[in-house]
């Protein structure tokens, strides 16, 4: 009898895959799959973080990769029906190390792919079965202790070894990728501009909670516990970073800051000079990793007439607490995130707020959300056995260009579902948007990581009116009192809370390198969607990010902590592959 | 056709069980049970941590526990064939929460039974789904954020609030009882005299690692992550303490010293002196735990003619570092495992070591034990799907009664595999015993927590001769300038460390409370075996350890992360039906 199990069919489709790889025939292996086809791959074919799209793109890639990446020993894993035909996991080796991925079939045949490296071969991490002994059994009258040797360490790298990596920010991004090439044994030093680890969530506003819940928050190696709060308050969050780098043995320096750096292309060496604790000091690492994320330079807008404004001027990265806003009249220029969670602190501390929304924001409830969107990150996905990692890979599975689809088809159903709270939400003046092309919150974070609130409160203070709101009126210019706006009308206010967003992490790069290097390497973040602030061409992944840049040895890592996550992973695979000398051809084209 | 899988016959023994419970009729119970059987309770039905042995301990204890009990709801769980029968897993509900259980069936009999009290209805821990929220969404100008949470629970606890427990001692078992108090919302503080948590470990010697392997080591609810090494070290176990105290938001009172404690039994109240950061405190705690684990008093011996001796006497709880020994003759007193590590430790500081072995000490090598003993533990069990909860069950689950007779077997399996080792130590003149009955370590270590060493390399140095030998021959008398012994043979030492271990728990009774009341309650742990330093009569369960002793509110936490880890569930249970008042009717016959 014909065995038509979903597991079947994948591992015949498999079976058919592998035995055409073998061949080496591109034209052979694109028979398996569908018109429409995507591949996405992570380090294991490209060497990068690529997602190719349609035949000719794949063809392409595969004519230059496979002989070289020579994959083999496919393995089907599970594999279910889903509402477009199969979902199957698989794994396979390469020529450098061991694979995974997922295949989603349609009427037999591939609609889209990812493969992913996952380690390796002759440089796994220590984990599990391999992990540490901890001890030389055995007497040693040379015997360094676990407690010597970390202190060797620290006394040396830095000073008479240099790191092999050179990580810029020490937030989580930062801590992750640290992780990671701490595992893989790369000489890596973390530098953070704070006094301890953990201080860019302390210094943040004083009611500042996780938006997103603890399923999907996870650091890599150590899970948060189950009694962990599902939204994890700032400074917890904060506590869990120091410890997370002293458990994981993270090289860290605080209180310092790099100044400039320099490549050196003949050496392969950077010269980065920073400020120790007030002393300057000079490291050269081969790789330099900016992780400075969302901490980087905030982004002011120019505010006409700011000269004889009597009040005070903040960026919300220099708003931490309210109290002293008690009674006063607070306008808070923006309309996101940053702008409602600082606008509800100062209303929690009896000040009287305005918001001032320049342009529609993407609104979601947290509720809602959690209901509907983290499914594969939840209780309930813990239960049934899907764990953080493989959850991980499930959602990297999608391609970007197939994402608005999945996207625009969630958010159809979370606006039938809260019809009610958006029209109340409309009603009061707000402007409300999902994205030009309605594909909601999530393409709103990949494209521009900017213009949405997932509401945790604050929308039901500005429908009640408790919070003021100024929308979609240009400011004209401050008066000494206050704001006049271009409709004519003015507020009079105290104090002006700019919570305008970041600058892109390549502005940093302008900052320590070269404003010229800046400009070469180009903006991160964003598709390439051609919509509103994230401007073709179609790039097909996050702009620079986690992947070789245009300049040799400088990396970009961050994003929220699942994706720093779930990156670092391949961003340490890829800097491992290099500090060991392993061949790593990257696949470089447009698309 | 009839089912005869170990599960199918479980499944018809539990449901014949449950049947029998239903009808309270403790004779008909017993049908189902060996001639030779016995019934582990924790908590469950007794409110105790109770061995019933024998049908008439059982029947007696079902007579007086089972209508108030009311265990109703079994479900048979996974089942296996075993060498003598069948194990099963089950759980059931009782009168007061959720149970588990594991029985081991022969002949289709009951051998042994385990019943655990796994939660309080209607007190469940908030883990998993029911973990907090971490944030009250909604606006609220009275909102108090977590840090703010935090530091009012400080402020308040132990001096406007009493901590309905006090935790003596901050080490391992200090800290998860603490950690599963605060989980249960019991309102406790910890007091540790040393400066930071953890301390009890990093101020131990230099070269000191766990002897257990990690899978044995967890703590609750925050596993050590998989790059853990497999023994962890002394500072790096310090240090996860310092911050699994943070991470679990315990209160733990630093460089806080109990002086003096004293019941007052109509109020229900202790009143204890302490001295916190130089400064007088008194605390009126309802319960009182002591966990002052190994580090309670020293075990000093008395030596003949110590006030002429010219060198040093230390206690090996004082010794921290060899280097000041280097080139020093140095006399180690003991010949268990501080007097092993203590000996090595000042080896590879370069003293010359005698180890002065008093009577016989069972050796074992750890990687033998790591292969033969430690399966439930391991990097397999846990791929197998055995997570530590588990594990832990299933150790418990063989009386104390039946494990010598494993554990002889064990010993003799190991005899012959180490043969030679052993062959070559005894010839060194070591004196190696197995125990009165050969039953090895484990067996020692429930009697008398004393006389064994895990053989990570100390073993070695005294067959090669690099540690000096001198054993079986009592110390005469001190002299000037060393030590004469009995046989009148003399060494000259610079120094004498005395490896003797540390006195019982319940001296920390007589020093905080009174001698008599020490004397009330008797001495901690020891099984009654009537064995050399375990004398009878035969109690079945640690004594005094995790359950209630002689006197009210008063208990012992402790033993080995292990242990700690296990008993800390079954004592918090204790504890938290007493503070929120329900009914706890201790089942308290001597067996």
């Amino acid at each position: 009898m014909l065995d038509t199990s979903p597991a079947a069919r994948a591992a015949a489709w498999l079976a058919a895959f592998a035995a055409a790889l073998e061949s080496r025939d591109s034209g052979r292996i694109l028979e398996s799959f569908a018109e429409d086809c995507y591949w996405r791959d992570l380090v294991a074919f490209t060497w990068n973080v690529k997602t190719m799209e349609g035949r000719p793109a794949i063809a392409a890639m595969l004519d230059e990769t496979l002989a070289r990446t020579a994959p083999s020993g496919f393995v089907p894993g599970e594999a279910k029906d889903t509402e477009d035909g199969i979902e199957a996991w698989f794994s396979f080796t390469t020529a450098s190390g061991t694979g995974s991925g997922i295949v989603r079939l349609e009427g037999g045949r591939c609609r889209s792919i990812l493969t992913t490296l996952q380690s390796l071969t002759g440089f796994e991490e220590p984990l599990g079965h391999s992990r540490p002994t901890g001890v030389r059994h055995g007497a040693d009258r040379n015997r360094r202790t676990w407690t010597e040797e970390r202190a060797a360490e620290a006394a040396e790298l830095g000073t008479t070894r240099q790191p092999y990596c050179l990580v810029i920010g020490g937030g989580q991004g930062g801590i992750m990728i640290a992780a990671r090439l701490r595992q893989l044994g790369v000489p890596t030093i973390v530098v953070e501009k704070n006094r301890r680890a953990g201080d860019s969530w302390r210094k943040r506003y004083r009611s500042l909670v996780l938006h997103d819940p603890v399923w999907y928050d996870h650091l890599p190696y150590l899970p948060f516990p189950a009694n962990w709060p599902v939204f994890t308050p700032k400074d917890k969050m904060g506590d869990w970073l120091e410890a997370y780098v002293k458990v994981m043995e993270l090289t860290y320096w605080t209180e310092t800051e790099a100044v400039r750096a320099a490549y050196d292309a003949a050496a392969g060496r950077w010269t980065v000079e920073l400020v120790r604790e007030g002393r300057p000091i000079r490291l050269q690492p081969a790789h330099l990793i900016f992780a400075t994320g969302a901490y980087g330079p905030p982004r002011w807008i120019a505010l006409d007439g700011a000269e004889r404004f009597g009040g005070e001027i903040l960026h919300s990265s220099q708003y931490s607490d309210g109290a002293r806003f008690s009674g006063k009249r607070v306008a808070v220029i923006g309309g996101a995130s940053s702008a409602h969670d600082v606008s509800v602190d100062l209303w929690e501390a009896g000040a009287e707020v305005t918001m001032i929304q320049r342009s529609p924001t993407t609104v979601v409830r947290s509720e809602t959300l959690m209901e509907m969107a983290f499914d594969i990150y939840s209780e309930a996905a813990v239960e049934s056995g899907l764990d953080v990692d493989r959850a991980d890979l499930l959602a990297a599975a999608t391609p970007f260009a197939l994402q608005p689809k999945y996207q625009k088809a969630l958010y159809d159903r979370i606006r039938v579902r809260d019809a009610e709270f958006y029209r109340r939400l409309a009603a009061s003046g707000f402007l409300l948007d999902f994205g030009d092309d309605e594909t909601g919150l999530m393409m709103k974070a990949y494209r521009t990581g900017s213009g949405y609130y997932v509401d945790v409160g604050g929308s039901e203070l500005i429908i009640s009116g408790e919070i003021k709101l100024k929308a979609g009126v240009a400011i004209d210019t401050l008066t000494p009192s206050g704001i006049r706006f271009a409709d004519g009308s003015e507020i009079a206010v105290d104090a002006i809370i700019q919570s305008t967003g970041f600058q892109s992490m390549h502005e940093v790069v302008a900052q320590l390198v070269s404003r010229d290097l800046a400009h070469e390497i180009g903006p991160c973040w964003g598709l390439g969607s051609g919509m509103r602030n994230d401007p073709a061409p179609w790039h097909g992944e996050l702009r620079n990010m986690y992947k070789p840049t245009a300049h040799p040895a400088l990396w970009f890592h961050g994003g929220n902590l699942a994706l720093s996550r779930f990156f670092s992973k391949f961003l340490a695979l890829q800097l491992k592959a290099r500090f060991e000398g392993l061949d790593t051809p990257v696949y470089r084209t447009p698309l």
